[in-house]
């Protein structure tokens, strides 16, 4: 896959490294940003070859949002569907009739929620907005000493977005969630580290190494399928409604894993060797 | 409107300051007070003068919980009613049959819940009982140094209400909110900010400028309806099952401001000039 | 009760001590290990004698995970069955039929969280695995300083069982809990602490006594009623789709309360006396 907006390169351990690049714009959110993402994202999920994603920014910036400099409806929306909300919820998710009004950050966040690998988001600098929210999506976020997030949408009139209200109150509770959005400011690592929405804040020059180098540490000598199992029960688990359904998926999973690479990795830990795990992140089975 | 218990005064920025106002009573929580909240709660989301409100206690207390020197059913509850579970759960919602087996601390909760302006409990002494609960379906909590928090519920045979047990765990966890609720301790000001339960602690002198400048800052140049919909995007996001319904209310929400204040809000950024929004939060679109 | 893998002892206040006793085998879990916990939570259900629960290990660990020292299938899965998915989900509550299938560990988390009094872990050294995730069920976690807690599934090829993804994730957030469940590390108390996964840190010699003791000032001259329904509430409220759900159950839970140890418990305030509460946590309402 080769992008527009984005360079991506992937290492002998799988980990790959995800640049937004849009330099000379701070690599802000275009609709074809918004696309490739998607595209991205949706691809990783089916490619053995990836086995963790760090995502950040070329130059100065991580993203600085929504490019407001484009033409007609910025948010990428078809203003002439007009459709009444109850249209909006029976339709939104039929393509294309309505591709029109979803708002195209969720996108991108569904995307990344569904890629059964560990994300990290390595936040190099401004990330506002849209480059905001797109970092909830992902499982950590680690920030250099220059980063500056905000969730600024109140300014602008609109509605945080990407999924973001689902995601921001299971990192760092409601009240911090509301008091973000509400006041719309712009955050410094340190507040950001202290809210606890950043897991770490680096030096600038040694951020996106430390991003890999955890990375790795998630992947190297695991098995991608346990892994990838573990993701969709952290968020399923987060949300379901009692833990007897967590232990139904856990059940599934244990059950599955059990015969498989964890066969693999009892057997390991018993001769006190590395495990050689043969699962696949593509062909998980379906739980949820 | 006119109240027994209550004070209020709105600012020119559509800040309001609600005053509980029994202080000779440490504004203790009466059926009365009950009734007056929750009517200030509900003409308040229709009111859009009102922008933001600010709640504290008169006097030296915040409010000490309920009125233990009422005579007979202190809670508000009619004893001769008698229903069954079944029966309770059946008809819980229908006014006025059982209205006198609904708890009345709850029915303030899902007053100030369902108002969609951001509420902020300064917190200045004493809040106790439905004091402390009331507070968490409030949006922020700030406490002065003379702060004093109980959950004492245990000490009296009765359990935790006023839909606390849904607010706490999504502010502080489940293992702070259940130690808390547990031990029925009366926590100092300095305590509730190690538990996260308060957002800052301010010299009694200072918490309701404190409070009222940070709702301020919530509320001056932005748009109504988008501030609006954020609280209720936050919270609903909070306890759904999946990202897809977040993304589903986004897009709804910011497909409804990008059409209209997102409109303002992006020009004026364009223009460097501050915005004027002309939308209303009594008119919100059903996205819920 | 009598127990080959546990040693229980019960207080005149009703506070029990239960110590996993393999000592020799770092209290590794067994499948006995698994239906004797089962057995001893439900039996507490419904033992009014017993007011709260301390869990502990004998010797140096609390409990070091699966005893992957067993024949065969070490998880207790019965190979064999290799349901499909879909009949996993259909028959997975059916005993005995899939029983086979089921996730020892969540039996146990499900047992645990069913039981209706305040259970608190005192970690005491090793918690690997189910020794680490079985704690999460609990509604609180104290540490010694030696203490060493790892989700360490990801290095044997298995996913985090025993509900654990229902529980951690409220307990200290998405973030938190999927690095650590990616990482695969074993934590420090310190690293507990800070991460808020334990609630304090402790001398190794006075763990036991602190986690006596709180859990002693939880239930004396408390309504064991009140604490039972409290329990149900915090953890259904952290799950409910909108706080009306908790308001119904607050409603219920009040009501029931009020003209039970509540009448006593206002009674006793007035009088300012202790009070004498009656009621059973055996004999609860049913509200969920």
């Amino acid at each position: 896959m080769t992008f527009e907006t984005l360079a991506v390169e992937t290492d002998d351990d799988g980990v790959t490294l995800l640049t937004l690049s849009r330099p000379d714009a701070l690599n802000s959110f275009t609709v074809t940003m918004a696309r490739e993402l998607e595209a991205f994202f949706l691809a990783a999920a089916d490619d053995d070859a990836i086995r963790a994603i760090v995502v950040t920014g070329a130059g100065k910036a991580f993203c600085a949002g929504m490019d407001l400099s484009a033409e007609g409806n910025v948010f990428g929306l078809d203003e002439s569907l007009e459709p009444t909300p109850a249209e909006l919820r029976e339709h939104l998710t039929e393509e294309p009739y309505l591709s029109g009004v979803r708002d195209t950050g969720g996108k991108v966040a569904l995307a990344i929620h569904a890629c059964p690998k560990p994300v990290i988001a390595a936040v190099n600098g401004a990330a506002v907005g849209i480059g905001a929210t797109m970092t909830l999506a992902m499982d950590l976020r680690l920030a250099s000493t220059r980063a500056r997030i905000g969730f600024v949408f109140g300014r602008l009139g609109i509605v945080p977005e990407a999924c973001s209200t689902w995601f921001l109150p299971r990192i760092v509770g409601t009240q911090q969630a509301l008091e973000w959005i509400y006041s719309a400011e712009i955050l410094t690592a340190d507040q950001a580290l202290a809210g606890r929405l950043v897991r770490s804040v680096h030096e600038p020059d040694d951020l996106v190494a430390a991003a890999l180098e955890l990375a790795r540490s998630f992947v190297v000598d695991r098995s991608p399928v346990a892994l990838a199992l573990a993701k969709q029960l952290v968020y399923a688990g987060s949300a379901a409604p009692h833990p007897l359904e967590a232990h139904i998926a856990d059940s599934l999973a244990m059950f599955h894993t059990s015969v498989g690479d964890g066969r693999e990795g009892v057997a390991a830990f018993r001769e006190k060797r590395t495990p050689s795990f043969t699962g696949r992140a593509s062909e998980l089975p379906r739980i949820f």
